[in-house]
């Protein structure tokens, strides 16, 4: 089995796909999230994973563009716990470290972390898991990058420190998306995209079609349609398949009032600890 | 008047202060938006400007996180369209460019622009502005970096090419903070933030009080609370201001619902065009 994933190999989506398929899953680096689309689209995976939202960061609003722009459907979710680590040479000590290197949003979540440590320069690099290879390639012993365990694993460097985020509840929510839609047994979430007007209460409406068949959601955003002033889409995942009757009735009940309703994906719901 | 903005001189944020407040304003860089927050709170400036959400990358959820930890108030918003420049040295011609270098995020939103201009090297760096510093100290002419105009003329820099971007829809919203709540006159927003228990339905009944008295909502965004797995928190805009009796109405009514509700301020509404 083949599974896209957006980044180099040891980033933290390659390390979720790992944790969603298990170890024996081959992994295919995509440069950008639309190389992800289009080697799912052209069979060269049989999956491909995607982050859609974090829990410091917000929703990934282009990856929903994208899902918009596709015919993939979604086929699974896993929710990743965000452990950033303190990566060097194999024997480096962290006295040794004088300068830091990896992603700026990685290095923004571990700020307080890397303040405590004394005389510590900070660089920017593209990613996390590629600053991991800058700094076996230089073989710089007083260089470290902030990656995944994943990152530290594939490069055979050494771990100075394990979760140095400063904010223990980082999370992101990646989904799986593929060819073919899947419903499934068992708990189901189901993501749809659908438009309204902008009149007060067609929000009310719209989401009456849920309450009245006591459908749960699970999450809720409002984006404005650039260009339509006008007009809103909303991303709305709730619990439960299209395989069920309730849901499909809502469905139908939504689309009177919508201007737009899609069915990104019925999947089993992942449920976490947290 | 002194206005507080994460960044460094030549920002975004700063040019948004000073689309914002006009050209006389005096700006006050932050490093971090904490910082932001605590020079605010501290009265080492008038305001502060903090992005809460951007058209492509999402809603800034540690920004709500620092609203909801701190008790200053929104009192304004402005819309900035994110227009990116390609900045070098002056005199130099884009054929003279081998590498650009700029925060990821910026290299990524303009890689279709970068993958049309043959043999260039892309290189991540901290900041926006900060690379066009770098490319000044440098005086590299082989160097350009990817950054707000306001960038190009705060370090004397020329711009070779304006409006970069691959998607021209690249709009960030940012919100003025200050201790003193100003309730105005004219067409407001009011942003609350509310947590419900994960109850079927609950949102829906959440959202009665708005419909049932036509108050408009300008957004609306679900927020699963880490370490509270059934309980979610509710960004919501709805146009009006807390000193309008029906706005009153329904906050005083939501509070009969919801565990928690959190007025952050109401502000006069920007309109832009788009």
């Amino acid at each position: 089995m083949i599974v896209a994933f957006q980044g180099e190999i040891g980033a933290y989506s390659e390390a979720t796909v790992l944790e969603h398929f298990g170890a024996d899953v081959q992994t295919k680096p995509c440069k950008n999230f639309e190389d992800v689309f289009a080697a799912t689209e052209a069979g060269e995976c049989d999956y491909g994973l995607i982050p859609i939202e974090n829990s410091v960061a917000g929703s990934i609003h282009r990856n929903y563009d994208l899902l918009l722009e596709n015919t993939l459907s979604i086929v699974g979710e896993h929710y990743l716990r965000v452990h950033h680590s303190l990566i060097a040479l194999p024997g480096v000590e962290i006295s040794d470290i004088r300068k830091v290197i990896s992603h700026p949003q990685a290095l923004a979540q571990c700020d307080h972390y890397l303040r405590s440590l004394a005389n510590i320069e900070i660089e920017a690099a593209y990613d996390t898991a590629g600053s991991v290879k800058i700094v076996r390639e230089l073989g710089d012993r007083t260089l470290a990058a902030i990656a995944s365990a994943r990152a530290a694993q594939v490069y055979d460097m050494a771990i100075l420190k394990e979760g140095i985020e400063d904010n223990p509840a980082n999370f992101t929510r990646f989904l799986v998306i593929a060819k073919e839609a899947v419903i499934k047994e068992g708990e189901c979430k189901t993501s749809i995209v659908f438009s309204l007007d902008n009149q007060p209460g067609a929000l009310f409406k719209a989401l009456s079609v849920f309450a009245l068949r006591d459908v749960d959601l699970s999450k809720i955003e409002s984006r404005p349609l650039v260009g339509k002033p006008w007009e809103y889409c909303f991303y709305v995942d709730l619990i439960g398949s299209t395989s069920e009757q309730k849901v499909e009735r809502a469905l139908n009940h939504l689309a009177e009032y919508a201007l737009t309703v899609r069915v990104l994906g019925s999947y089993p719901r992942h449920r976490m600890n947290w």
